[in-house]
């Protein structure tokens, strides 16, 4: 098993750590430490709320024994934070693997790459792919029953509704798999697609071949991303959206949010979301969003179960944070969605 | 000038020659001949409807003097087919310049390399790009009026709409530009963005910076690219439709074409794609379908008018066949736009 030394150096200053921090949640036993300049916390748990007494240091000489060091923000772009080269050289000068889901790839720098073949170390590059399909739609199987999250933003809790979801489904004695689709969930599960990464006229092919490679399970979770309304990146979630070919949708929102990460422009409400999810999602098949995932992250659970009651009124549909309600009402709308389509 | 031989060779098994057709209709003056080994016919009039005397020879050894071979067709996928080859290789081994919009690139492909860099001559793969910016949302200039053609289908004329009219506008005394972001219409306007093979996560900046590079004209004629609805490309229609802005949008068609190029997946219906467009496209910034561009070739001249007067009583827009019709009415429609908006 690997041990990983997690970069999140520059949280502070607006980084996105989202990749850091579900790595803590999801694979606590393989983070050793995680990187953080920023003065007064000496655990992951004081720091992030999350990874308990995982020590957050400020430098690879206070390591503790680990083979991979994780660049392990989501900045905008994908661009490798310059200030960090230094520390990735010395990583790869102590023998360590670096494992990034950077647009900007690691092996592509000469730098970084005559460093680790100097020192015999691996730059695994997630988000690198050769997907080279276009969608066809042959040989999906109907019998596997296909969830898909979507968003009113990028960086909402898609990820982790598609992974709590499939592991609670499993729990449950189903045959259910998450299908990772960015960088984050690829390194939790090992598999998946990097569709943000994908050459354009080959997304919706790449979700589809994502579908065609995992449907021998009976239920398969395919993570979205961004938002079908987010001006960066709404051509990524309508490929994975028209790709996947998704049964049911479960749409996710992070609770308070008014804008969209990263750019000045109001997210959409709910309501006119599920309408262009469901509209756009079945032209050509038929799909309907079966609840809603709210990201209640931050705030108290009053409010929390306030706003799910909300929510749950406004749409008419199951509203839970999976994370603080747990998964069940969110299992029963995806069993009720089986057994209505016979799957 | 350059003097192309244009690699059409395979249209009679189903290749799609749009980029040999449109560069006969747009650059006549710089196309030595056609190769198609398809027999029949002597001239790419008598062959294709378009491109007069210009001659159809079967190999390079009948070839006029060249000094560029251009791959002109557009497969799905965008490999070059194999059994052209040899003759690729032949036409670098006679000095010419390889002309490509495929998404396999000459220059990855190590034989052709070699061979150019023993020849001494370019391999030009248009598609290939570095875009790597996403959208911003910053710096557009609001007195730019941006015209943007989206469709029901890819191959149905979009680029000739987006190209006539542009050229149309400014021959009218209008300072317009067409903005290309095809192969096809980037050989022949000597600009513009490969939408289509920008990586995912960079598709609306690429055509975000598409206009702000071109945003000096008054008027910009942003080309379209495959259709909301097409199951494999739909994701490149809608980063283009966010990112470029569009203050109107002209809908084009092919008259009697049922189902989606490429798949067996029906088109669907005028209104509902007019409804699509204005909806998603008007999300953050308000964009209306301005007329129709019908696509009437191989009917008669009766048949175009019956289908363009039904259509346009449907849809309450005006529509014409460009081509056929001229674009009269479509300035008309784009400068009515310009003095609604005030710009």
């Amino acid at each position: 098993m690997r041990q990983m030394i997690l970069m999140i150096d520059g949280v502070a200053d607006g980084l996105n750590a989202k990749t850091g921090i579900n790595l803590l949640r999801y694979q606590p036993e393989q983070v050793a430490a995680a990187i953080d300049r920023a003065p007064g916390a000496a655990t992951c748990g004081e720091r992030y709320g999350i990874g308990g007494s995982v020590p957050v240091i400020t430098g690879l000489d206070q390591a503790p024994p680990a083979d991979t060091f994780v660049l392990a923000v989501a900045p905008a772009g994908g661009r490798i934070p310059v200030p960090w080269r230094p520390t990735i050289l010395e990583a790869i000068g102590r023998g360590m693997d670096i494992l990034s889901g950077m647009h900007q790839f690691l092996c592509d720098d000469a730098e970084f790459a005559a460093a680790a073949a100097a020192a015999g170390v691996k730059l695994i590059d997630v988000r690198r792919n050769n997907a080279r399909t276009v969608a066809r739609r042959k040989g999906i199987d109907p019998r596997c029953l296909r969830i898909h999250t979507v968003g009113h933003d990028c960086n909402c809790g898609k990820m982790v509704v598609s992974l709590e979801l499939a592991r609670a489904l499993t729990r449950a004695g189903h045959d259910a798999k998450f299908a990772p689709t960015g960088q984050t969930g690829i390194m939790i599960e090992g598999d998946g697609c990097p569709i943000d990464c994908v050459v354009a006229d080959f997304i919706n092919g790449a979700a589809e071949q994502l579908v065609l490679d995992h449907q021998h399970h009976s239920i398969l979770l395919v993570e979205g991303q961004g938002s079908i309304t987010h001006p960066m990146y709404s051509s990524v979630t309508l490929g994975l959206l028209h790709g996947c070919l998704p049964d049911g949708l479960i749409l996710c929102y992070r609770m308070g949010r008014t804008h969209h990460t990263n750019i000045d422009v109001a997210c959409r409400p709910l309501a006119e979301l599920r309408e262009l999810y469901t509209t756009l999602g079945s032209v050509h098949y038929p799909c309907k969003v079966i609840a809603v995932g709210a990201n209640t992250m931050g705030f108290c659970d009053a409010e929390a179960r306030s706003e799910c009651e909300r929510v749950e009124a406004e749409m008419g549909l199951p509203t839970v944070d999976i994370v603080r309600h747990g998964p069940a009402r969110l299992i029963e709308a995806v069993l009720a969605l089986k057994r209505e389509l016979g799957k």
